[in-house]
C-alpha cells in the first residue's frame, strides 16, 4: 500500500471515531443536500471540494467561506463543482464537505511524524499563517505521559496566549491536553498512520476543534523503533577492567599505528603482549607471532593491523578467549559497500567467538584510573572524574590536548568508530556503573537506536548526569555527517527533545559541554534557581546581573536582616544589592566575613557565585581557600569565578582540588547553571 | 505644560495634516449626526468615545465596532454615552468619533521615545496583538534617513510577511517607508511631541493606514540631545603622548597606589618625577616636594592622593604647566553629592588652567608601546594593536592578567572612570589617529552624550573597526550600574541600535569582544560572505557547518573545476564537499597543496576557515607557516582554527606574529566572523 492523504471528510470522520472534536459536518453530493445539510448543522458553513486528487482545494477554487444563507449554500455547491471540473478535469469528486465554520480563537498546530532514529514524534506550537514565521514548536518522542503534553504546551514562548494573554481569559488548556494525549496515543497504537498534520486547531474558553486535519497512511514498516539485532544490553561491565591486553600489530617504527598504540601502553600495570610475527621483542617487551602464542589469559586485543586481515586476527583472537577487541583500523562502513560487508563479516566472528567489538575505525580507550591508553593518540589525559565518549577521533585527540593545561581530568575517554557490535548504549552503561565517574559527556554524530539510547539515559540521568554534543543541525551539516559516517543523520530538533526528554542536557560546543561536566561532577548540585553573587569589581557585578538575566538564573533579593549584618562590617560605599560589590579594596579576609554571612543564612539562596578578579589586595590561594570553606560549610552550590590569567592559577587549583568549579569567562558560568537548571526543570515536570 | 495624551480625534488631526494616512472619521455628537457621518464615511464603521479622561475605552464599552445600518449607527451612539456615563462618570464627553472600519492587512506599529542617552528614537515592529509576544522590533536613533528606514523594516524577523508571505503578494513597502518617514522626520521637528505609538498601522498591497494612535505632548526640556557643557573636542591629541611624567602622592610603601603608579613607570623612558613632600628619592629617582618644584615641563601628571587634597594639588599642576592629569583617587561623584561638588570643583579648576582630565575614580592609562603603565595595576600588557577603553578598572585587571598568557597585546588600555572631563568621545578620537592602534574595544555601562559618541564613531568605524561590550542589560544590571556611576544608564536596546547604526559592533561578553577586536586587527578583512573551511577531521567539519548556518556564514559550494584539481592529488575517500575533511593522515603537505588550489581560485570564496588539530602526522608550525603562506598570497581573509592545548602552542605565535587571527574554540570562530559579516551588511545598506 504505497503512502496517501486522506481526504478531509475521512481525515474528520477518523478524529471522530477517536474523539477528537472537529466540526459538524457532512459529505454532500447535491445542491439540495448542501442547503438541507447547511441547515442541519448551522450558518455560517464552509463548503470544499472532496478529492483522492486534489491536494490543494483553494488553488483550483474549491473552497467557499462564510455562507450564511440557504441560496448561498446552494449557489457555493454549484460554484465548487464547476471551479474543480474546469481546473482539476481528471480528478474524481468524491463529494463537498459542508461544515460549520467555526469561530476565531487561538490558532495551535498538532503534528505528528516518523523519525528515522527514534521513531514516531509529536510537535504542539502556535498554528495557523504565522507557523514558518514564529517556529515556536515543541518536540516529543512517543509515548508521552499527560504530564509531558502538559510540559510542552507551557514551554512554547506563545504559551502566553492559551494562559490568558493580555487580560484574556485563559483557553482550555485541558482540552488541548487531551486532544494532544489522543492524538498521540492513536499515533502510537495504529502504525499504518505515518505523519499528520492538524493545523489549525482552535482553541476556546471551553473547548476545542480541529479545522484542518492532513493524515497520511501506509503500510507499517516495522521500523517505527529502529532497533539493531544482536546487541543486547548484556555485556558484563567487567570487560572494561582487563587485567592483559595484547597489541596486535605492535611495531617499533614511529610512524606506524601499532607504534603509538604500545608506547602509549607501556604504562599499564597490567600484563601487556606485543604481536608481531616478525619481532621477538618490542621496547624490552617479549613478542609473540600471533595472539594464540601468548602464555596467559589476554582480556583485551587492541587491532591495529589493516582491515582486510582482520577477519583472520579475529578468528584467532576467538580461539585465544579475547574478551573485547578494540578495532583501530579504517577502511569498513566508513568506505562504502565492500567495508561494510567486511565490517559484517568481522562483526559475525566476534559474535560467534563472543568477543565485543569497539570500532571499528575508532582511535580507542583511554582509562587514565587504570593507567590505560589504548589509542594513537600522542597525548595521555589526567585521571578524573567525567567520561568522554565521542563519535570523532579527533575530536578526543584535540580535547584531550586542550585538557592537559586545563588541568581537566576524565575517568575514560571512548571513540565509538563505526559501532559495529558496541555502541553508545553500552559505553552509557557503562560509565554508570564505572565508580570513577561522575558526569558523562558526549559527541554524537548519530545514534543507531534511538529509543534503546533514550531508555538508557532515562535510567542513567538521575543518577549521573549526562551532557551532549550533538553535530549536524544544519542542513550541510547533515550532509557532511552522512560522508563522515556512511550513514543518514536524523533530524537535529528531534534529537534535541528527546535528550531533553530522556535528562541529556544538551550543549551546542565542546567547551559548553566540558563546562557543564564539570559542573556537573563537582559538589552541591543546585537545588532551586536562587542566586546570589559576590564580587570586587562592580563592572562584573553588572555583567552577572545580565548574564543572569540572560541565562534564566534568579538573583535574589537580600534580606533585610542579610543587609543590616553586611553593613556591620562593609564599607559604607558596597552597593547594598545582589550582586554585592564588596568594593575594589576587599581582601580575603572580606570575603572570608561575607561567607560566614551566607553560611549562617543558607536559606535565601541555591547558588552562589564568587568573582575575583586580579588586584593587589586579593591573594587568590587565599580567596580559593576561603571558597573551599564555604562552600564545605553550606550544603548549596558554590561556583568559583575566578577570573584572569596566570595570578589565579593557584587559585584554580585549589579549587579543582576541591571539585568546585571554577569558570574563567564570566558568561560562561551562569550559561552553564542556567543550562543544568533548565534541564533540571525540564525533569522535575 | 504637564505631559498629556492626546485624544484619538486630536491625533488623527494631526496625523492628517501631516500627510500621515488615518481612516475617514468625523467627531460627532448625537445619534443623528452619527448616523449621517457613518453614511458618507460608508459601511461598516466603527464607533469610540472621545473624552481626555477616558484612555481605555473599551474598558467603560466606550467602543463598537462592526456597525453595518444607519438603525445600528444611531443604536451605537446611545449605547455608548450610556456606558461612559455609568462607568466614568466623571469623565468630561468631546464626543463620539465614527470613522470607517479598515479591512484586515499586515499590521504593523510604528513608536517614538525620548531616550535619555541618544534623545529620539523611533521603532518598528509587527503589531497588533502579538506585539508582546514577538518582541520583534527595530530600533533607530534619530534623525534616519530613508535607506536605513528600509533597512528598519527589512531587519524585523517577520519581514516575509510585508514582502509576501507564503506566496500572498507584497505589501506596499513604499507606503510603509513613507509613513515612517513622515512620523520621524515630524518627532525631531516637534519638540513638544514626547512619544507616540501607532498600533496598529494596518498595510495593504496598496497603501496604509494607522488605526489607533497614542501621541504624547508636554513642554519641550530643551534635552532631546544631552550635550555636556565644557567637553569640547578640541583636545590635541599629543597630549596622550608624554615625554614627562610626575607621579603626585608617589610612595615606597608597598600598600599605597602611588607606590604601585610609580614602580609601574620605571620602564617609561622619558622624564619621571616622583612628588612627595616628606622624601627626597624613591627607588633611586629624586622625589620632589610639590610638582611646582619639577625643573623641567611637565606633560602628565598621575595623582595618587586622596580625593579632598586633590584641589589643591591640581591648582598646582595649573601652576606648573600640567596638560594632562590622571587622577585615581575615588570619593568624587560615585559617593554622592558631596564627592560631585568635589568633582565640580576639580573640573573646574582643571577648566581654568586648560588642563584635561582623566578620571577621576580610574585605574588610569596604560600605552606598552612607550612603556608607560600609569595605572596601579599590578600587571603590564604587552605591546599590540587593539586599543581598550573601559568603564571599569577591575575589568581592565582582569583582561590585561588574562591576556598575558594569551599573548594578546594592547596599542593602549584607557579606565575612563567618572569621565568628569575626558570621556569616551575624546578617547575615541585619540585611538583613531594613533598608528599603533587598529582596532579599538570599549566596555561601557553608560555614555554620557549620546549623539557626539554616535558622530565620533561613525567618523571611526570605516577606517577603524569598534567594538563593544554594553554592560546592563538586565533591569537588574541597570539598577547595579546606578549604584556603581552614581547614574541611570539608558536603554540597552536602544544603546545595541545605536551601536549599529554608527558602525560599532556590539559584543556580549569580554571575550567575544577580544575574539572580534583580534579579528578585525588581522589581514584581509572578509569583502563578502563566502566561506571555505578545510581541516582533517571529519567532527571539526560537521560542527563547522553547524556554527556557519547558525551565525549567518555561508559556505559556498566547491566549483566542479576545483574538485577535479583537488581529486587530482587528495586520497579518494575525502569528502568531496565543503567544509572539506581531507582526512586524518593529512600532513602539511597536503593542506599546502590544497592552499595553492585555493590561491588559484580565489574568485568563488571570500573566507577560509583552516581547522587544524593535534595528530601524529601534523606538525602545528608547520601548518601554521602555510597558514602564512596561504594568506600571503590571497587578497581573501584566512581564519586559524589550529584547535587544543599546548602541542599547537608553536604554531599560534606563528599565526599571531603574522596578524592571521587565531580561534581555539570553533564556534568562537564563526560567531565572530557572522558578527563582522553582520556589521558589514549593516553598513553596507
Amino acid at each position: 500500500m504505497p503512502e496517501r492523504m486522506l481526504t478531509e471528510f475521512e481525515g474528520y470522520q477518523l478524529l471522530e471515531s477517536w474523539g477528537v472534536p472537529v466540526p459538524p459536518h457532512t459529505l454532500v453530493s447535491s445542491a439540495m443536500e448542501a442547503r438541507e445539510a447547511a441547515g442541519r448543522i448551522g450558518y455560517p458553513v464552509v463548503m470544499k471540494v472532496i478529492s483522492p486528487q486534489i491536494v490543494h482545494k483553494s488553488d483550483v477554487g474549491g473552497v467557499i467561506t462564510g455562507i450564511e444563507t440557504p441560496g448561498a449554500a446552494e449557489e457555493a455547491f454549484r460554484t465548487i463543482m464547476r471551479n474543480s471540473a474546469a481546473n482539476a478535469p481528471e480528478a474524481t469528486i468524491t463529494g463537498i464537505i459542508v461544515e460549520r465554520q467555526m469561530p476565531g480563537g487561538v490558532e495551535v498546530l498538532i503534528g505528528g511524524k516518523t523519525d528515522p532514529t527514534f521513531g514516531k514524534v509529536i510537535t504542539f506550537g502556535l498554528g495557523g499563517k504565522l507557523v514558518e514565521l514564529l517556529k515556536d514548536v515543541s518536540i516529543r518522542v512517543l509515548p508521552v505521559g499527560e504530564d509531558e503534553i502538559r510540559s510542552m504546551i507551557r514551554e512554547i514562548r506563545g504559551y502566553s496566549l492559551i494562559h490568558g494573554y493580555r487580560g484574556e481569559p485563559p483557553k482550555d488548556e485541558d482540552a488541548l491536553v487531551n486532544l494532544i494525549a489522543a492524538m498521540a496515543r492513536k499515533f502510537v497504537e495504529i502504525p499504518e498512520i505515518r505523519e499528520f498534520d492538524l493545523n489549525p486547531v482552535i482553541l476556546y474558553e471551553r473547548g476545542a476543534s480541529v479545522v484542518d486535519a492532513r493524515i497520511i497512511v501506509g503500510e507499517a514498516t516495522g521500523e517505527e523503533a529502529p532497533r539493531r539485532p544482536g546487541t543486547a544490553l548484556e555485556t558484563p561491565s567487567d570487560i572494561f577492567y582487563p587485567d592483559s591486553i595484547a597489541v596486535i600489530g605492535a611495531s617499533a617504527s614511529p610512524n606506524k599505528v601499532g607504534y603509538s598504540v604500545l608506547r602509549n601502553l607501556l604504562s599499564f600495570p597490567g600484563k601487556l603482549y606485543p604481536v608481531n610475527p616478525s619481532r621477538t621483542e618490542i621496547f624490552g617487551r617479549k613478542a609473540y607471532p600471533s595472539v594464540k602464542e601468548i602464555p596467559g589469559p589476554v582480556d583485551w586485543a587492541v587491532i591495529a593491523v589493516p582491515a582486510r586481515i582482520i577477519p583472520e586476527v579475529m578468528e584467532e583472537c576467538g580461539e585465544k578467549g579475547v574478551r573485547l577487541a578494540i578495532i583501530v583500523a579504517a577502511g569498513f562502513r566508513e568506505i562504502g559497500d565492500e567495508g561494510a560487508a567486511l565490517e559484517e563479516r568481522v562483526t559475525a566472528i566476534a559474535r560467534r567467538h563472543g568477543i565485543r567489538i569497539v570500532g571499528p575505525n575508532c582511535l580507542g580507550v583511554m582509562m587514565p584510573h587504570m593507567g590505560i591508553n589504548a589509542t594513537f593518540d600522542p597525548v595521555s589525559p589526567r585521571p578524573g572524574d567525567v567520561a568522554f565518549i565521542s563519535q570523532s577521533g579527533a575530536i578526543i585527540t584535540t580535547v584531550v590536548d586542550w585538557s592537559l593545561p586545563s588541568d581537566f581530568g576524565f575517568s575514560t575517554v571512548i571513540s565509538v568508530g563505526n559501532q559495529a557490535d558496541l555502541g553508545f548504549e553500552h559505553y552509557l552503561r557503562f560509565a554508570e556503573q564505572d565508580r570513577m565517574t561522575r558526569s558523562i559527556t558526549l559527541y554524537i554524530e548519530e545514534i543507531l537506536d534511538g529509543p534503546g539510547f533514550m531508555e538508557i539515559v532515562r535510567e542513567i540521568t538521575p543518577r549521573k548526569p549526562v551532557v551532549a554534543v550533538k553535530s549536524g543541525s544544519s542542513r550541510k551539516g547533515q550532509a557532511t555527517a552522512s560522508s563522515h559516517t556512511g550513514s543518514l543523520a536524523g533530524s537535529y530538533e528531534v534529537y534535541i527533545a528527546a535528550f531533553r526528554q530522556a535528562g541529556v542536557i544538551p550543549a551546542r560546543s565542546l567547551r559548553e559541554a566540558f563546562n557543564l561536566a564539570e559542573l556537573l561532577a563537582s559538589e552541591g548540585y543546585p537545588r532551586g534557581n536562587r542566586a546570589i553573587a559576590v564580587t570586587s569589581a562592580g563592572g562584573f557585578a553588572v555583567l552577572a546581573s545580565d548574564y543572569a538575566e540572560a541565562y534564566g538564573v534568579d538573583m535574589v533579593e537580600i534580606p533585610e536582616e542579610v543587609l543590616q549584618e553586611l553593613n556591620a562590617f562593609l564599607p559604607p560605599y558596597w552597593n547594598h544589592t545582589n550582586p554585592m560589590d564588596i568594593l575594589g579594596d576587599a581582601d580575603a579576609t572580606r570575603f572570608a566575613a561575607l561567607f560566614d554571612v551566607l553560611i549562617r543564612h543558607q536559606e535565601f539562596w541555591d547558588i552562589a557565585f564568587v568573582i575575583a578578579v586580579p588586584t593587589t589586595t586579593v591573594d587568590p590561594t587565599h580567596v580559593a581557600n576561603e571558597i573551599v570553606r564555604f562552600s564545605r560549610n553550606t550544603s548549596k552550590m558554590v561556583v568559583g569565578c575566578m577570573l584572569g590569567g596566570d595570578s589565579i592559577k593557584s587559585g584554580l587549583r585549589i579549587l579543582r582540588g576541591a571539585r568546585i568549579p571554577n569558570f574563567e569567562e564570566l558568561e560562561d558560568a551562569f550559561k552553564a547553571v542556567g543550562n543544568i537548571l533548565d534541564g533540571r526543570m525540564v525533569r522535575e515536570r
